[in-house]
């Protein structure tokens, strides 16, 4: 042992404080939203947020470089509305499964309104006659909130390691 | 903002109210379940579900359609016993491992004797020299119930988004 | 039924008592250790051990059979150190990111400093220009200890399933 060792120790980052009920509030949060796309029941995400909201899927170079580009960026539930409504109506496309795999879920640092927090994530897609393929590996970096009617969204960035296939981001993430 | 916004707005389920422990108790049924397939201790399965139990291993085409096709269907214990000898005894085939990553259980019910409950599931399959492989990507579909034992499953429905590898599904999910 | 079923039913191994605060606990520490790695701060690494610690990558194959081979084996957190400055300063390879999928934790016995416990683990692997890849598949079987500073592992082993691709663990698991 040395002195780097001794240096090294506040390696786990000071943990804020948070209640059993509420960490699994969260886990429900993070589980409903995975179900209700991989359900495919698009009408239901713009619900997940607040009305003033930031949703970005964005490349990992891009967000851990501070640069503004991202494949996708809205800023309002009436936005999320438009993109459900391009998703269903007007994009054509060959149809695809999602399924989410969230990892556990870490908490960041209490707000006034709730919690910055982050999960792992992994989305697999399936297509007819084809092998499941990988769409998504990264994270969501989420700021959930406290609002009258249960948790909510008022920020969720998903930031992707993987180069994204092309044309293949139809549903949202 | 339209009302469109207001009329999204129900978008997460009334969720039933649960007690950490139980939620804990759920995830620790998923996980013992999980580790014993992924050790291959195949005679601990039946023990995880009551006497009079359902299990279905079922494509989501079919289950979603209401079609009663199913790759694998048992309505017993004995019958799961059955499977598990074939498994060891009768079934000739490529050995191979199974890996099952077990997603945020999501709590859909409360019954009188448990909890509808289901999780994402990713089951990859390992073969000697060869490349991991993702053998079921889906979700698990549960009725889980107390008995004086701990918590059972009543019922399992297995669905698998993917087109299953022929010949693959040896062990049970 | 047969005496079969009965004889099969203590499925569930008896499970230690644990309090919500204290997986919840462990969670967090298996998240902030992904985390930590998937972000590559690897300087952060050596702080989640004890001082003595034991941290070894190895095979299923070898770790089932009892077999002392291993990938990596490390018996200090000076070691630990070594090796952090060895993956970041001392080995030349194509870089990649990580990103771990941490399932269920499972307690497995409370031991006077903390608990045994483990969960199954996915890493995926991100190259520039590149599909996804599966790196790890397995789990990690650990001792976690109470210490001034928290919950820290005073053993880690991360045994894989999958045979390792060549040449390309240069970053811990």
């Amino acid at each position: 042992m040395n002195d780097l060792a001794t240096a090294a120790l506040p390696a786990t980052p000071q943990r804020p404080a948070c209640h059993a009920d509420e960490w699994l509030a969260i886990c429900a949060l993070y589980a409903d939203y995975a179900a209700a796309l991989d359900a495919r029941e698009l009408d239901l995400w713009p619900g997940f947020f607040t009305e003033d909201c930031i949703y970005k899927l964005q490349s990992r170079e891009n967000f851990d470089r501070g640069w503004p580009l991202a494949t996708l960026a809205f800023e309002s539930r009436g936005m999320l509305q438009d993109r459900v409504y391009a998703a269903k109506d007007t994009l054509f496309h060959d149809p695809y499964h999602q399924r989410h795999i969230v990892g556990l879920p870490r908490l960041l640092a209490r707000t006034a309104p709730g919690w910055r927090c982050e999960a792992n994530l992994l989305v697999m897609r399936t297509r007819r006659d084809c092998l499941p393929e990988t769409l998504f590996v990264g994270r969501t970096l989420d700021h959930v909130v406290h609002t009258p009617e249960g948790l909510r969204l008022a920020e969720r960035l998903c930031i992707f390691d993987n180069d994204l296939l092309p044309n293949s981001i139809v549903d949202p993430i």
